[in-house]
């Protein structure tokens, strides 16, 4: 890791509880359109279910590149539509507003402190597949100390498309292996790996719920496998 | 002002002092390669004056679009060969070392605390046709409060082409006249407002030196014409 000059993150997941936050914007949401039956943790994990076969539609070619909040918002009409609601009753602006949840997610407890100490030695932004209007609401809304926001929107490619990590480390101006991923994404991490970035492994055992199966373990031996933000800062010496 | 969401900026002129920058760091290395009779703040002046020639075959569609640390070390052989210096004498690290004087260029005196002030209220990010790495390096080092890094490379296109300010409002999410352009330059305010951005102006007598006779006054009666960052500041109430 010596070499190393920049820290790039995965966001959904790594950086920020998008289970929660989605769970609690969708609530009173959900409440004001009668669909009280509809657990808010269920939706939000049937939200999320449609993320990537959405942007499968774009790396396969089927679609041009479309930036991510758009395939959340047909996402989110598709999903209320499975719940039974009727998206055409659901004013635009209401609809604009729910599909903004994911602009509003916050950082898990101790994300923000271990990133502020990252800082002080490395070069660190989000290496998501997140549109950059929503990691700059995102980040602004919860004091992430971003250097710049990166990812799929600069690149032009959804992980795990290798320019995807690729651009990102040409734009920085560094070699692949002078930039690390930090992801809680045992298959991100592979991607990256094979671009020839370094790669730290970060737990995140609930980002699904108490009952997580995936991700628990690191799949390979990465170059850095760390608890959280402060445990990572604290293997970096940072 | 009221419907403005985020301030774009200028950077080369309006938020740094590329001249005395660039001539801080030519002065050594122009000693130390002979060429003692070459004044800095003139070497500055002809480097940046192959500037705008070199994107304008970007623009022109004669070549692809190419990041200005590309652009800027093409220019900078060419100027000192033009000073009668032979670059294959100087060694591959210590040309990349001065082309990254543009890396690391001074704010205005002012102009970070401006910046900070108008955080408070603006999302704040560069439009700058320099490339993300160099306005990302400059900020590191001169604690420059960007929410983003925006631009040429984001946009992939060179101001003044309306791309330039148009794709920066879409990755922002809001619509041109939600986005306001701070620049020392008319030029580039005339694109700005011709795509519908509001403009601020903000002048910078002695960015070309004590005899300047460009930009000292607005052209047009800009949507906000301010002294300097704070002054800006003050005048959008924060």
């Amino acid at each position: 890791m010596e070499q190393v000059k920049a820290l790039v993150f995965d966001v959904f997941g790594t950086v920020v509880d998008w289970r929660e936050g989605i769970a609690r914007d969708a609530a009173p949401f959900l409440a004001r359109h009668g669909a009280t039956g509809i657990d808010p943790r269920a939706f939000a994990d049937a939200w999320r279910r449609r993320y990537q076969p959405a942007m499968e539609e774009c790396r396969s070619g089927r679609r041009p590149i479309t930036r991510l909040d758009v395939l959340h918002r047909e996402n989110l009409e598709l999903v209320l539509r499975d719940h039974g609601l009727d998206t055409t009753r659901i004013g635009e602006a209401e609809l604009a507003e729910m599909n903004h949840a994911w602009h509003r997610l916050d950082p898990w407890p101790e994300a923000v402190a271990g990133l502020t100490r990252l800082r002080r030695k490395y070069v660190l932004a989000p290496l998501s597949n997140g549109n950059i209007a929503l990691l700059l609401n995102m980040a602004r809304r919860a004091a992430i100390p971003w250097d710049a926001i990166l990812g799929a929107e600069v690149a032009q490619a959804y992980k795990p498309e290798p320019a995807a990590y690729l651009r990102t480390a040409e734009v920085l101006g560094i070699r692949p292996d002078e930039l690390c991923l930090v992801a809680a994404h045992n298959g991100d991490l592979k991607a990256a790996r094979g671009c020839g970035l370094k790669t730290a492994f970060v737990t995140r055992p609930t980002e699904h719920g108490p009952g997580q199966t995936t991700d628990i373990e690191p799949s390979e031996a990465w170059d850095v496998v760390a608890r959280d933000f402060q445990d990572l800062a604290g293997k970096l010496g940072c």
